[in-house]
C-alpha cells in the first residue's frame, strides 16, 4: 500500500491508508487515546480504541517514527477535518527518546542555546522549519528572477590565496602545507565572470571570521551574490535588485504560503520603484550631524521610518556612500568623487544589501589601492582580468540569514540557520 | 538608445541599434574592413567603409570592450545572416591587452596548463564557456526535478568540527583557536535534516585533500547531495536518481541547447528504468575474480559496453557492494548482511554517481563503528540525533564537475570547472 502524506488525507476518505512519521503527541483518555503523527506535510490524528493498540500506543515515545494504517474518516474538529479510525500502528525503529523540549506546543520553550544544541530535532518545530522552508522558496525566487533575465549561475573558489574584502576576519587554512584562506565572498570572481557571461549569480557560502558575537553576525553564511555588465552606473544594478527582491518575495508567498502563516507574517510588497536618497540626505533625515562617514543603526531606523511615513515604503535605497568607506573596488560618483556609485537597500529600518558598480579599469584599480596605502600583489592575479576588457559593471549580495530574519521578525539570525557557525559553536 | 544583444539583430532589420561587447576579431580587407564583436550571445558582424572608422577600428586591441550604433542590414554570409552598417565605434574602457591565445580560433590552442593559469580570459572561448552553461543548466534541472518532488533544499555548514568521511583527505582550518575541518560532505547533515523535511537537497562546494594529481579529482567541487526518508530500501532512492539524471539531461537540451552545438555533443536520453546488477554479477560480466571486493576502471568500462550492447543504455546501477569497501552509515542488505544496500550508477562505463540506503537506528551506528574499530566520539553529535526517531532514509551525490566532463567528453573535470582548486594550484 503506498504511503500518503497527511495534507492527502482530505482526497481519502473512506478509504484505508498508510501513513508515516513522527509520533507528535498522544493523548491518552479514559474511553479513547489520540495519537498524532506528524509527516513533512502537517499532522494526522489516529482515533485508537482497541486494548491492544492502546498498550501499544502508551508504550510509544515522542519522536519515535511509525507507520500506521487506517480508515481516513471526517471530523471537524480533526487537523484539515479527518482522521484516521481502526488503526493498526507499526515502529520503523527503535524508541525514541524523547527531545529536551516539547515539540508539539506552538512555541519551543527551550532558549536558543539550547535549541543550537540540539538542532537536529529543534528544526522539527514548526516554527523553525517555517524559517527554512522560506529561506528555500527565497533562494528559489532569486533563481527564476535572474534565470528570466539572462543570468547564468557560477560556482566559485571557496578557499583563496588571498583575503578578499580586507586582511581582517579571514580564516587561515593549511593547503597542502601553503598557507590558504575561506573565501570572504565570491567578490572578484563574479566580476571576472562578468567577461565571460555579462550577468552572473552565485549561492554559496562565504566566511567571515567575526570575533563579536551579535544576534546578526555568522562566521559562515549563505550569499547571494549578483553581478551584472554594461551597466551605465549603479542604477542600473537597483533596478534588478528591486526586481530580484520582488521575485524572492512573490516566490516565499506561493511556494512558502504556510509556513508564513506558521509564523503569522506577511511577505510585504516591494514598490515598483523603491524611492532612494542620496547619503548627504540620508544624514539630514536622520538628523545626523553631515560629517558623519557612515549611517549608525539609528540613523538607520530613523530613515526606515522615514521611507514608510512618506512612500509607504518598507525598502529605501540610500546611495552615495562616502568612497572612504567603501571597498576599494567600488567606483566614485564621477560628478563628486568623494562619494561612491554604491549602495545599501534598508529593509525596515535595517541594512539589508550592498552593491554599486565596480571599478572596470586597470589602471583605476592600481590608483585606487595606491590611494589606500594597500600593496598591489595580493589583488595582483585578480586585477590582471582587468588588463583583458572588463564593460562597466556593478553588482550586490543578499546574506540569505539576514533577508530570512527581517522578513520573519527573527531576532536572532541563529532563528533562521540550520546548524549556525560563529565564535563559539562548531557543532552540531 | 537601448543596447541590444547580438542574437537579437535579426529582428532590427532596418533600424539603427547599439550593440556593445569584446573585440572578437578584426579583418581588415583593402576595401573594407570587418569587426566583429562578441557578447553573451554571440557574433556581431560591423561593415566598416569609413577612413575614420577604420582608422579607429585598425588601433583597436582584442578583447577591447566597445560599443557600436549602426543599421542593421542583411547579409546571407554574416552571422545570423545580419550585419551592422555605417558604424560608430565607441571603447568603453582602456584598449585591452589581447591575452596570450586566441580567443577568435574555433579551437583553443592553449594547453589546459596555460588556459588554467589565465582563466578569466580563457574561459570566455565559446568551448569553455559552453561547458559552465551545460553546467548552470543541469543544476536547474537537478533542483527543479527535486523541487517537483517535494524535496526542500537545505544550507549545512561547510566548516566542522570532526571530519566526516574518514580522517585522510581532510583539511584543518584554524577556528577561533580550535582545530577544525573543511566538510568533505554534507552527509550527515543532509541525513538530520530528513528528520525535518523527509526529503532535502543541497547544492554546494565540498572540500577533499585529495594528494594525487588526476584528471578526475579537484579539492572543491560542486556536490548535488540528496537524501529522502521513509524508502523501502535502496531502490526507492534509485528511482529518484534516475529521474534527477532525466530532469538535468532534459534541462541541459532545454536551457543550454547552443552549448551542446558548440561542444558537437547529444544529452542522452536515460531509460526509464536504467538496467542494474548486482556487485556479484558485475564481476562476473567484467571478467573478474569473484573475490574482487571492488571494481577497477577496466571493470566499469567493460561493465559499460556491457550495458550499451545488452540494454542499450549508457547508464547502469550496479548494487550490493560489499559492506568492506562503503563508509559505516551504509546500511547492508538484510538477505546478505557482507553485502551493502549501497549502489554506484556508471554512465559510459565511469563511475558517477554513489549513493544507497543509510543505517537509521542509533545502536546500529554504535555497531558499525564498533565493527570497524572505529571510535564513536568524532561522530557522537551527528549520532545522537539517531536517538530521536530517524525513518528508513537514503541518498546520493552527483559531483557537478564530473558530470559534465562526462557528457561533454572533456578528458580532464579541469576543462569543465572555472577556477579549480587542486594540489598545485590555488589562483586564479
Amino acid at each position: 500500500m503506498q504511503r500518503i502524506l497527511s495534507a492527502q488525507l482530505p482526497a481519502h476518505v473512506g478509504a484505508t491508508v498508510r501513513v508515516a512519521g513522527w509520533v507528535h503527541r498522544r493523548r491518552l483518555l479514559k474511553s479513547v487515546a489520540f495519537l498524532i503523527v506528524r509527516d513533512a506535510t502537517g499532522l494526522t490524528q489516529v482515533v485508537v480504541a482497541a486494548p491492544a493498540v492502546r498498550a501499544q500506543v502508551e508504550a510509544l515515545t515522542e519522536e519515535t517514527v511509525v507507520e500506521v494504517v487506517g480508515t481516513v474518516v471526517t471530523n471537524e474538529t480533526a487537523p484539515a477535518g479527518v482522521e484516521l479510525t481502526d488503526p493498526t500502528v507499526r515502529p520503523l525503529g527503535d524508541a525514541a527518546v524523547p527531545p529536551p523540549f516539547d515539540l508539539y506546543r506552538p512555541v519551543l520553550a527551550a532558549g536558543l542555546s539550547t535549541q543550537l544544541d540540539h538542532a537536529p530535532t529543534a528544526l522539527r518545530h514548526p516554527t523553525r522549519s517555517a524559517s527554512l522552508r522560506i529561506s528555500a522558496a527565497a533562494v528559489a525566487g532569486f533563481r527564476a528572477t535572474l534565470d528570466a533575465r539572462g543570468h547564468t549561475e557560477i560556482h566559485t573558489p571557496k578557499v583563496v590565496a588571498s583575503s578578499t574584502e580586507s586582511g581582517a576576519n579571514v580564516f587561515a587554512l593549511d593547503w597542502f602545507g601553503r598557507p590558504a584562506y575561506l573565501a570572504q565572498s565570491p567578490q572578484f570572481y563574479k566580476q571576472l565572470m562578468v567577461g565571460v557571461f555579462e550577468r552572473v549569480y552565485e549561492v554559496g557560502p562565504v566566511f567571515r571570521a567575526e570575533p563579536h558575537d551579535t544576534a546578526r553576525h555568522l562566521a559562515q553564511y549563505t550569499s547571494l551574490d549578483v553581478e551584472l555588465g554594461f551597466v551605465a552606473d549603479h542604477r542600473d544594478v537597483m533596478v534588478v535588485l528591486r526586481d530580484t527582491l520582488a521575485g524572492m518575495l512573490d516566490a516565499v508567498r506561493e511556494r512558502a504560503g504556510g509556513a508564513l502563516a506558521t509564523l503569522a507574517v506577511e511577505a510585504p510588497e516591494v514598490p515598483a520603484e523603491i524611492p532612494a536618497v542620496h547619503f548627504t540626505e540620508a544624514l539630514e533625515i536622520a538628523g545626523a550631524p553631515a560629517d558623519e562617514p557612515d549611517l549608525a543603526p539609528a540613523h538607520e531606523r530613523a530613515l526606515g521610518e522615514w521611507a514608510r511615513r512618506e512612500h509607504g515604503s518598507e525598502f529605501l535605497f540610500v546611495t552615495g556612500y562616502p568612497m572612504a568607506k567603501r571597498p576599494f573596488y567600488t567606483h566614485p560618483d564621477p560628478a563628486r568623487p568623494a562619494y561612491s556609485n554604491g549602495f545599501d537597500l534598508l529593509f525596515r529600518g535595517l541594512e539589508l544589501v550592498t552593491g554599486g558598480q565596480r571599478l572596470h579599469r586597470h589602471a583605476d584599480y592600481l590608483a585606487a589601492l595606491a590611494a589606500r596605502g594597500e600593496p598591489v600583489e595580493p589583488y595582483a592575479g585578480y586585477l590582471d582580468a582587468f588588463r583583458h576588457g572588463m564593460p562597466p559593471h556593478g553588482g550586490f549580495a543578499i546574506g540569505l540569514e539576514r533577508f530570512v530574519a527581517r522578513l520573519t521578525g527573527a531576532a536572532n539570525v541563529r532563528e533562521v540557520t540550520a546548524f549556525p557557525r560563529d565564535l563559539h559553536r562548531l557543532t552540531p
